[in-house]
């Protein structure tokens, strides 16, 4: 997200617009991307990233390639260099990589012509994650210039807290960390982002409550009391979602552990966006892939539809 | 298979016979289900079943998606239900669902607007298994009213057993459950079948013997003796074999235990149509997938071949 | 690649160059496969050459199946024969094997009325790795007749070693094995090959110095002293890849163990063409799959772009 400028931003937020279009048709493909193969090359767990990814490719006509790290050479000891450039040397256009090591994506990209894009480098960045929740945002609210998110939980260990923090201050939001001092990154004097360790006290004035998905392995870790005690002091309760604003926003990336960071009953509530971020997910993807892969054709004349 | 009645039957088995000429056909695809996205849920391991929708889908032209739940947000914790609110907002058609729990693909048709089809659930059903059985049996022996299927082995333990004996009894036949009584279901008495311990009595008699799969595990649960002496009470032998009508029908859902419920040299035989069963089941799923989700049109006028 | 004469591999290698050419294309595709299935039947991890035969069928237009053993019937005790036909039962064209079992698919071609391409079996053979190092061979050397090809390493455990002594042999070079005592195999005199335990005899005479892959594990089974040590003795050091003729060419399977049968230096060299087998691979494997299920039409006029 550091690299982005606000108007790189608000571009692919608008080609994002075009793509949520594209996704309502009967038939939501377009030829965008046909002929161009993109490889997953994911060292860490992920369906919903995956999946998001591989929708996205196939709506834009994209034939997909899993390099799927558990049954691979890399088992064999193969090094990541030589993994990334077997994949080149089979004629990929892009690579989607997620890697528990922070800045793997951008080492890739020194190895290979094809396009990288990062599906989430350990606790370092998720920029599509950061760009769907600013779409979702924008849908809601329109312009974040002046608005207030408040991003509520696991910093420490939260690659989406990052890119978030980057991405919603760039469009001129005040980003809150509200997490207690075991769940803050040592140098969080860094971060475009004031901190708090009390959600009360901000509850009131935020357009947005983000909440971060606490992983249930912390609890034996000492960082947080028991998730219950968690849940008391930081999650969103019942009780701290209804003195939320009317018209402020309830956003999770997903999978939400209900109970712990947030009460199940709040999650239904129709001011929780939660499926609307994945469904957002699909277009922004389309729009990564097709600024990164596309011909550079009229986008207009494009995206016809399939025959 | 309750929800159906003999004329729904009867219904899909003629789409059934449709789809199957598709199959025949040089390059065997209808463009039916073009732009739809069917997703696969599987909370059990199931390659035959997931290849027969995924070869059925592919007949129609529709995309896939293949949630697998073993690298999945599942293991992070997340409930059956946030899993499925996640895939359809990713703007899933159908969710083609297999799970431990009885009764889970209903539950989950409660939280999607996506069609829902039951791909095995628990010891419960398996309607599309009960389905290409069905078809398979009819296109041999004609209608089935009145004739007689033996259904024979480990009933407690199988939806296979539960699907057909529902689906079996509703088109006319006479459906008999053969078995010891440790693997038989405790409720026995609400089945559409009549009960024996006894092969030899009804081998003579019977138009179809249907063989479920033994579970290699339940010799160690004290529900059978042993396998060998499972063969000799309850699996089709050579010796039994030879004592079926010329025209009887060997079933079986695969995959077989050669020498426990049916001897290898039986399998082998002409009229045993195990591996028709097998082909006979992508035509089903066709016709199940294309009732739900096709578009309406006019069935001959879309499943023109795909240029 | 016995049983392949000299006109048969001269013929697949035209082949092979016609659909290198397709692969520069922007849209790499050609519809001559179009409507064909083809399974993917692998009883061993390989994620390199399943990714190779997959997008040599995709760029053919063919469909494809993944018949994954790990979460398979095979788990549940089911014989090959049975998977093999129940593969074939839901109307594959052609399966794709790697078996641990040298013969397998040989035997397997028995069963099935789908053609059946070895994508490595045991220790035995590995004929399409054969093939494109062949190919690539020739693209860099001309005619191979009279060349000198070293094959260096773990003989013994080796179906590359094998496939390619027989299929250089055949194309007129001069094989030669070298390795340690106890990595060759035990009837070494019928290969049509010379065998040396001493590479620095012959480096300074070859045209292709072929190293083969290192199994880590080798080590704890006393046929190797140290990793270190087998490097010294039979890996291409920096040191003797500078005694290799100017224009003699360095090639390995992949993937490779940097350290081990080859410097990580000597692999970057302009002469290793290590990342090229990799692309070269999947032209090869279209004209196989092409070859075998291919419609018999004319080739030129069916490799018209697809539309």
């Amino acid at each position: 997200m550091a690299d982005l400028d606000c108007g790189d931003i608000e571009q692919l937020l608008n080609l994002t617009e075009s793509f949520a279009e594209v996704s309502e048709r009967p038939i939501p493909k377009v030829p965008a991307l046909r002929g161009k193969t993109i490889a997953w090359l994911f060292y860490e767990d992920s369906t919903r990233t995956r999946l998001s990814f591989e929708t996205a490719a196939k709506r834009l006509s994209a034939d997909t390639m899993n390099f799927s790290v558990s049954s691979s050479s890399v088992k064999k000891g193969e090094s990541l260099r030589d993994t990334v450039q077997t994949i080149s040397a089979m004629g990929v256009d892009g690579i989607v990589v997620r890697h528990s090591g922070a800045g793997a994506p951008q080492r890739i990209a020194e190895w290979t012509d094809a396009s990288i894009v990062n599906a989430g480098d350990g606790w370092h960045q998720h920029p599509t994650q950061s760009l769907l929740d600013l779409y979702t945002a924008t849908r809601h609210l329109g312009s974040l210039d002046g608005r207030r998110i408040a991003i509520v939980g696991d910093i420490k260990h939260s690659r989406v807290a990052r890119s978030n923090a980057i991405g919603f201050a760039k469009m001129g939001a005040e980003v809150t960390f509200v997490a207690p001092q075991t769940l803050l990154p040592a140098n969080i004097e860094g971060w475009p982002a004031k901190v708090t360790h009390d959600l009360d006290e901000v509850i009131e004035d935020i357009d947005i409550c983000y909440l971060l998905r606490m992983q249930l392995e912390r609890q034996n870790q000492a960082v947080v009391p028991t998730l219950r005690e968690f849940h008391e002091e930081y999650g969103l309760t019942t009780a701290r979602a209804d003195r939320l604003r009317r018209d402020a926003l309830i956003m999770h990336p997903g999978p939400m552990n209900r109970g712990v960071e947030i009460s199940g009953e709040v999650a239904d509530r129709p001011n929780a966006v939660i499926t609307e971020q994945v469904t957002n997910g699909i277009a922004v993807r389309m729009a990564v892939l097709y600024l990164l892969l596309g011909s550079g054709l009229d986008l207009v004349d494009e995206r016809t539809q399939v025959a």
